[in-house]
């Protein structure tokens, strides 16, 4: 059984039928299709507002084509709150905080936490960036609207992840201030990022977002994950790293729980330093209760013996 | 019926067949997968040496990573055989010839031409890359191994397109040089053009190369294309403006034609000047005999009134 | 005696006594300093208004720093009028329209043509660099304002240039738009090319742009150009290139007289086709009324034998 | 009097006489003259061994061209001794490591200390790049040879500046790896860092290096410090904050002595946090012994009211 990460997995079943019903009769290229069309028009339904919307396949390029629209050659992209000075031309000048939503630590921003930060950036000049490769974990963890999780607390531009939620490869990158979106397709372009057969992307958003399949998808990761905290946490010795809030578990546990958990076929991975005895464990759309339950019995069993 | 070009088709069953069958269970991810190792394999065998192959989504990005890899960023990509010579630090320095077979007026390079141009290309000191985004049709189109039509013709790398034969976003980038492939994977991850879920882009590609499908898919295209030419090139005032040679066909008709065809609810693009009477009928693996002939029909229909 | 080019040349006496002048004494340093606030202001009153001048001390990095303004990175610079329609993403947009006055061919634009050039430049969007490596010998030709050959005319950003004529290292990236200019400082300085010592380039300029200097130096080399293409002219088989108009020959001579003149220890450069006999001659603010008319009488005697 | 930095100085009088001698008569540009070729020569003989240099006008050009010979796109630039491991393709990849000497503490690296970080970094697979805007000072300081703290030690390539110790912008990329010095030139040239007039470079450089003047204008401006440090570090409630090792004194003294100081006229840089008391004295070439004495005497007097 895989805990090792979201990406691990294969398309949710409705993803993967909208890609086989689609896949008759010809679509227009380059995103000039009407599934691409629909896909724009369903994410301001989504987040309550025009917004303009481009599809690419992995967030390495979704967060690197965005920030390169709010940050010229020399910004700095600053990833906490505590930015330093500017000093004139002689370094690199603060200009967009990314923010990634849930954390790498599987923790999420409530809104009140992300509005005072995206103040504290903008007061600086800066703009700001969303990394959402997990956003539907974390719209599912905090039961808010998507847009009180981004332009209501003041970002500019989103990632808006679905690869590690259901999807094969898609991501939409969504500007909230569309004069900021208008050097975007042609960096798209320019960097090899445009799809020649968008419909394979556009299918797969779209379904995404029908009938909120992205938030059940990742309401059923979130709640496998509580599931597994609350499972482990409550072995003799067992720590959570992180308060478990959306579908990664990061918890400390004994070696000989950890080895044996790993002998007995488990696959996740070991986290922090060299000699740390913690690990992660990410839980996905699909992950089965039964492979839940199985895995906590075996560390019961183990942390017994 | 659309004949704007390759890309507006979905896949062959065969590989979306295979996206469907790999569905279940989990893969490692960023092509540290099974699937991904066989592929690799698969090609070498097709063509006959050790390579170094990274699967992309798009031909742009297939084709400017692998640029990037021969090319210095103050080396010049010349795109035909009379090469302007260097002078000095003052100007950029040619670097590599890239070649694009079948090319993009739909004719193909024989061996021995490509063998002559890669040589000249050589003895100035550049490297060859060849654009295949239908290599599939050139191979076809001569009954040539793949060998032939690349390094044995002196070819470095190949940018080994599928998406346009297929599949739905599948490049394959094959450097016949292991030392020259070093880089790449650095490259692809830079450029964002590394899929977590590489399965995607790896079934795709072993459908393809399973029992010479990509050869029986590109061969249809040339003979629906053949059969194109050759019922338009018997109208009157009809004229081929290239030698049909893979799966495009640029012919050039009276505008009366031309319009009535649009009319009928033909889909393809005018080409060349302004005023020019040109139309480019692209091919596809899924093209039907009957839509073929339907358009010869209107075509003739609209000649004779 | 060398007719190479106007950048074999030392500096100017005037020009060479500010730099030994000013050596004295501390001056803050990247700009910082009264000089350059001074040539700023000097700049302004030369051009009849409001710019902002950056100074940098090669002309390739003034062209490539100004243009890098003007154009985005996948933005094309037009070197002539007629510039190709954009045709969407997928391929590079034209950006700016960039002239060089006088031209590498010896001759000058007009404020008329310059006027009609720009106009059918911003009809298309395109900004105007001019390129004025040589702009003092196009101003010294045409006898008219440096307005009238740069913002009146529609010029948007100048490279004005000074190393060519008289000075050793200093050029001025001239903007008139001083909203265009916002981000070039901080190009300059991550390009490497903004001067801990800028008092050095500076006082080049300050002399440079006192009592007309630069004019008189532009003239005098003008002058000597005139006096040299009169001279060779009236050779039989002679023929001028192009129309001398600024302080570039290009001439057409016999075979014999050129060789006879390398001979005779004459520098300069063959020019055109790999047979041509074409030569370029170039004058500067130095040359020698004596240098010119030796080499006219050498002509004269290799062309009667 | 101005404590600045050494770059607020003018050019020392050997260096100013060669520009000024130089003048008359024409060179060949671009690095093609003889004073260029002489300085090459003179280099090598500097440092006992072949090597390959260009000049260029300022030290981030020196740095940063040469750090772009030894680091590929994704390569990181190390600063210091303990480098991250790389982790695959998904992160930057330690490629060279960058000592300044003397630092920017104003501290100097022995021979040994050099040759023990080049040898951690060697075995890491990095190279070894020397910032050395201030080399001659730690020349000078440790009486050792330029072999010994460059190549002998293990640098394969140095910045070699001049423009802080007496020339007026004059900086030399040395190579001691013929090999990896050959795209150089490319680069120098697309970065605009080719001078036309490169003699202005070359004399400057080959001045520097006539008859040790480099070593004795180092040697001045680091016994100069060692006055300044040892007439401050007397006073009470002073305390260096480095130890005093080139030309740089760091110094934490009464906030009533520093503001003192600033208001007789001393110009210096307060350094460190917002609310410390520390400041950056540096002395330079051609700084006087009476301004030396001159501050210490009046800190002295402030310390004692």
């Amino acid at each position: 059984v895989n805990f090792c990460s979201d990406n691990v997995t294969g398309a949710a079943p409705e993803i993967l039928d909208a890609i086989v019903r689609d896949n008759a009769g010809p679509r227009m290229p380059y995103g000039t299709d009407d599934v691409t069309a629909r896909v724009e028009a369903r994410i301001a339904e989504v987040f309550e507002r025009d917004c303009a919307v481009f599809l690419v396949a992995t967030g390495t390029a979704a967060n690197a084509l965005a920030l390169a629209v709010v940050t010229l050659p020399w910004g700095a992209v600053v990833l906490a709150a505590g930015t330093p000075p500017p000093h004139g031309v002689h370094g690199v000048q603060p200009a967009a905080l990314s923010l990634t939503q849930a954390t790498e630590a599987g923790t999420v921003y409530t809104p009140a936490k992300l509005a005072a930060l995206a103040a504290a950036a903008r007061e600086r000049g800066l703009k700001v960036h969303m990394d959402g490769a997990r956003f539907a974990n974390a719209v599912a963890a905090l039961g808010v609207a998507p847009a009180d999780l981004s332009w209501r607390a003041g970002v500019d531009v989103l990632s808006f992840g679905a690869s590690k939620n259901g999807a094969l490869a898609a991501e939409a990158v969504v500007f909230f201030d569309l004069v900021q979106a208008e050097t975007f397709a042609f960096r798209r372009k320019r960097a090899g990022h445009l799809f020649a057969k968008m419909r394979l992307l556009a299918v797969q958003m779209e379904a995404y977002l029908t009938d909120d399949l992205w938030l059940r998808l990742a309401g059923h990761a979130n709640a496998m994950a509580e599931r597994l905290a609350a499972g482990l946490a409550r072995l003799p010795n067992a720590a959570l790293v992180h308060p478990r809030e959306s579908n990664q578990v990061f918890i400390d546990l004994p070696e000989a729980v950890i080895s044996g958990l790993e002998t007995a076929g488990f696959a996740f991975y070991r986290w922090g330093a060299a000699d740390a005895t913690q690990i992660r464990l990410v839980c996905a759309f699909d992950t089965r209760p039964e492979d839940v339950d199985g895995l906590i019995a075996e560390a019961t069993r183990l942390s017994a013996a």
